[in-house]
């Protein structure tokens, strides 16, 4: 019946508004049925379980056989960790799968059958858990004593498959691989040739006292292939050439050759190429995402224009108000924008709508959210009208950063003259005094402050909520420490008692107020611009964290699966180092329980292998694509500020489509009613 | 007289068009007299003079007392440098100081009295050679002895006011530097803000045993200011974190976020901020070089249209074409060039010259060199055009390169076989073998290729001079290896003859072998572009480099100064690693003698604060701006080899204008114009 038509018809409309809001796909089935599975798959409920599996899943590694997750790394003195029985962490896996299982088929039965086979990500989902699957039989049949465990290389999968960010990123990333292997290939013939030339101009000569550079890096092939390596990554840096140029100055030439052509030259123009791939590429991101948005909004204008309300005049369809009110009721979103969709609405007051005017009222959506804070209190009495002007003022801000680089500065001081006394003889009364007096001034000026602004207005200033909280933490601190150990007196050291020692307690405290001294970062207005550009790298960048997780798990995963057993504590320290410092920084984690396998000589080449590509993929690779991203963010950011010059009051709350607004292309009407009628399962003809 | 006239208006025009062709002002005197100062002055004699000047004032600090330029730079084995006589290098000094006046008062007197007080460059140029006169007689009358010599420090002042795209260069770092402070000053909040944490967090514990990360890196105020600021640099990355990490592996969570915000995101933001200013740096500089020909040009065009010869109609200037071919005549420029204007004049043949005409004539300058290369020889038997055909074969140059890495192979087999053995061992015939075989098959490879393309078009290509040059050096060796050891055999293992040893003679065979292989280099394309690439990077480095030499002779003389006598051998070998690894990597030559000052405590703080900034400078901001540069090139060739398929055969001398040269604007005729009115000596008022 109509009727029936109608509802799917503003159901069909809710969820492409809903699409338009989340910049999902519109290409799904609309049936009724498959709409509510739709909006049951998408919702927040279904969604949080589905995440909450793929953590559960990545991180059943820490509780695993071979896992080390111990409070100290060094092998000598961690207890044995936990070892679940087997078919604990089995059952929990199965159920993981279960909802994997759920999750792939209802995706695939929504995108329908035909866009199915073109989904090459869908299959590969559903490859990836049957044969997850048949090795957790074998594992199981086994009683969990098998030593290949391919699924857990395999994990990493359901987290990559479930973000499109990391799909699009990893699209991304794959075109530029041939000219990153191009460079790849020129740095493996620098070093090959290089390493040629440093067997024969070190090489062993009669008499043993000249050919140190031979005996400590130049021994055979795999040697000088690992110093000169090592020597790319600067972790040798003097080290490898200091015996050669005692000798004699000129050999620094060759490493002074290496160094420049190597590390200086081709490193970066892995970075050039990099920066060049992705130079468009936010841009690109922010466009596709705004097609996708105006897809949406246009389809659900052409399905409510379906409606039968509206007249049948056959030029331009038309969306009726009361239809538009109906669907926005029970489309799910930001309750901010569907008042001011609404408020527009009823401003138009038109009773019919065409595509444009539609389009239009959505627009909302782009819009900034001008952030407003609540009004400072009216006072009647003049002296509370003094305070609040004395204590509003940004003066008496400036004065508690003052204030605060003071503590700091006694902070610092006491720590230089405590620096060489012995624990004993060291006496915590000055700094309990001090810390005491700054730490009142701070409830004082934070009383003063919230008097003077309202309690809402103070806490509606993130700089303020910043503040605020540090300076309760350091109040319950103090009085904590008062409760046990009694005021502060000279010669005030007394012995442990309850959780914290006095001592502890003192340092946590000047903990906090180190890191409460941020609070001048808005006041510096460069120190702001850098940490705003940070946050906004560090949403942009969550797609890439992402596929380095993806990356770091599944090369740890392998790499405890190479190396196990094989952790023997041996102190072949500088190789260690070497090593270590060849894979830069973050990977500490990791690699620490990696690193004694080195000195067993029997698989110390293909922990070679392994730490080379760790390193390439995780330092190199990585590490270019970050500045990549930084070099696009900052400079598109420091353009800005110097076209115009922010409004200092009005904070908005910025997302990255808006950084690129006025850059951006609307798509055109044909662009978007040609993809329209692509659509595998709507029809769109009257 | 009017015969005079013409001849003034003759040779400024003669000026004029050499200043257009070397891109240089046009803002100097135009009288007679000073015209022939001028082009005397810019005479190819004296400008080598004036660098020689400079190349000698710099190579000074060489010989002079506190240098260290011996063939070892081990302090226990080197023996004592010459030292040069009081007196010597003084008078060597007055020579070059001299030619330093004639210099100035040459130039002061060109650009004249008015423009001399504009230009600061000018003012310094005066007060430092008045500075270095006063230094230099105190010198002498202290018989050499005193310790301080201001003007060694000032010498690299002569090499920078010398160039103009020194000073263009500096002028752009200059303006960049507000933005680096703040960054640098970011950077230093950064620093102090995790040294005081990590202070309170790495404190002394009464448990000995415990405090292991206090004991080595985090003793007191400095210690720990230094290690985290080498942590920075990445030198002592995992070591400065092992004690903490094995006590608690969440230790390391500190280190990583060190590490991230100020090596990943701070050091990063330096590279962006150089980027962002040096963007344009190259484009605007080629645009200002093209005003500058531009304007010459036209100035000659002005200047020539006063000759008496031109009918006076008042609405336009013109030029007659036998004044230009007078100019044409009497100026310097390529040889090339003159030959295509005379010819292009001709084919034009009209008598009057407009300005655009005129200005049309002169852009054969900017023009790409088409190389052509010599035919190849026709010759008349069947056979050796076969002969021709075959070896003039692209496939054959192919089957050379695969020669030649078969050699390469080859070598790198008995490298890895002959690594463990002793040096009697050794049996050099097998090598002595192959490399005999491998330099014939070169030999005629070259001769079979000359013979193919006649010897003027196998020299006109730059892969076959490198080719043939190493081909007959290795044949040289060769026969200087037979002469001497006579021929190859099992067991031929003479003993030491001549001036190398038969091992010595064989090593150096090998290494041209692999220099040679070099040569596979343009047949692959992505290595070619890359190639291109670094050469164009070099064209355009060379004012960063000059600035480059200056800050680092400015550096190695106050290092001398500062440190002087304070060179102990010692062993605080950890230490001195920390602080070498700081530098980076070309300075060794000159940080190597200053290091074991590091071990005198006494200096101990001065050299840090100096290695800081060296540090700074050298490493962190040319770095910066060697990648900036990088990128600026690399991209643009990028892009315009995305643009055009290059045309395979002919081979283009590119310049960097030439690569801008669709970008480029030319500058209008009023601005030009306007321009030549300002001009201080050219009244250009009829």
């Amino acid at each position: 019946g109509t009727g029936a038509d109608n509802d799917l018809y503003i159901n069909q409309a809710v969820v492409f508004i809903e699409d338009a809001i989340q910049y999902r796909s519109i290409n799904h089935r609309v049936d009724s049925k498959s709409l509510w599975l739709y909006r049951w798959y998408y919702s927040r409920t279904c969604q949080w379980i589905l995440g909450l599996t793929i953590t559960v899943i990545l991180a059943l590694a820490f509780v695993e056989k071979p896992s080390s997750l111990t409070i100290t790394s060094d092998v000598r003195y961690r207890l044995p960790a936990w070892n679940p029985p087997c078919g604990l962490t089995e059952s929990i896996e199965l159920l993981c799968f279960l909802v994997f299982a759920i999750d792939v088929s209802v995706k695939s039965y929504l995108i329908g059958w035909e866009e199915f086979w073109k989904n090459k990500w869908l299959m590969a989902y559903i490859l990836t858990l049957i044969v997850s699957l048949t090795d957790w039989i074998v594992s199981l049949s086994f009683f969990c004593a098998e030593d290949l465990r391919i699924r857990r290389i395999l994990r990493p999968f359901f987290l990559l498959q479930n973000s499109s960010m990391m799909k699009k990123t990893l699209k991304s990333i794959n075109s530029t691989l041939p000219e990153m292997a191009s460079v790849v290939l020129l740095l493996a013939v620098h070093l090959s040739l290089f390493t040629m030339f440093a067997m024969l101009l070190f090489a062993r000569t009669k008499d043993g006292q000249q050919d140190k550079e031979w005996v400590a890096y130049f021994r055979n092939l795999p040697d000088a292939l690992t110093s000169l390596l090592v020597l790319l990554t600067t972790a040798n840096n003097p080290d490898v050439m200091i015996p050669a140029y005692s000798k004699n100055r000129a050999y620094s030439i060759f490493f002074i050759l290496f160094t420049v052509l190597g590390n200086l030259f081709l490193m970066n123009l892995l970075t050039a190429i990099i920066y060049n791939q992705f130079r468009g590429y936010l841009l690109k991101s922010v466009q596709s995402s705004l097609f996708r948005r105006r897809l949406g909004i246009r389809a659900a204008f052409e399905v409510l224009s379906f409606l039968k309300e509206t007249p049948a005049n056959a030029q331009q369809s038309y969306v009726s108000a009361g239809a538009l009110l109906q669907v926005l009721q029970k489309a799910e979103m930001d309750s901010r924008c569907k008042q001011a969709i609404i408020r527009s609405l009823k401003i138009c007051s038109c009773d019919q709508l065409s595509a444009a005017q539609f389009q239009k009222l959505f627009e909302e959506l782009d819009k900034d959210a001008i952030k407003q804070h609540p009004p400072t209190p009216e006072y009647q009495s003049h002296f509370m009208q003094k305070m609040q002007f004395v204590f509003g003022h940004p003066y008496f801000g400036y004065l508690g950063n003052i204030v605060a680089l003071a503590n700091i500065v006694s902070i610092c001081v006491v720590l230089v003259m405590d620096a060489d006394k012995q624990p004993s003889e060291r006496d915590d009364f000055f700094l309990g005094a001090i810390n005491c007096f700054f730490i009142l001034y701070y409830v004082l000026e934070m009383l003063l402050k919230i008097i003077a602004m309202g309690l809402k207005r103070y806490l509606s200033y993130p700089s303020n909520r910043f503040d605020g909280l540090l300076t309760v933490i350091l109040l319950v601190l103090e009085i904590a420490t008062f409760a046990v150990y009694g005021f502060p007196h000279p010669g005030w050291r007394p012995e442990f008692m309850g959780l914290l020692s006095l001592w502890d307690m003192v340092r946590l405290v000047n903990m906090f107020i180190v890191f409460r001294f941020l609070r001048i970062i808005p006041n510096m207005k460069f120190m702001a611009l850098v940490v705003t550009t940070l946050l906004d790298l560090v949403k942009n960048l969550r797609a890439f964290a992402g596929i380095l997780v993806v990356v770091f798990y599944a090369f740890a995963i392998t790499g405890i699966m190479l190396f196990k057993g094989a952790v023997v504590p041996l102190g072949n320290t500088r190789k260690k180092c070497d090593f270590m410092a060849l894979f830069g920084h973050f990977q500490a984690e990791i690699i620490y329980c990696l690193l004694y396998l080195l000195s067993v000589n029997l698989i110390c080449r293909w922990a070679k292998i392994y730490f080379v590509a760790w390193w390439l993929i995780s330092s190199v690779i990585w590490v270019n694509l970050f500045i990549a991203l930084l070099l696009e963010n900052f400079i598109h950011k420091w353009d800005r500020r110097c076209h115009r010059e922010p409004v200092s009051d009005i904070e908005y709350q910025r997302t990255v489509e808006l950084m690129f607004r006025d850059v951006l292309e609307e798509p055109t009407e044909e662009e978007l009613m040609e993809k329209l009628h692509q659509h595998p399962h709507l029809q769109l003809c009257r």
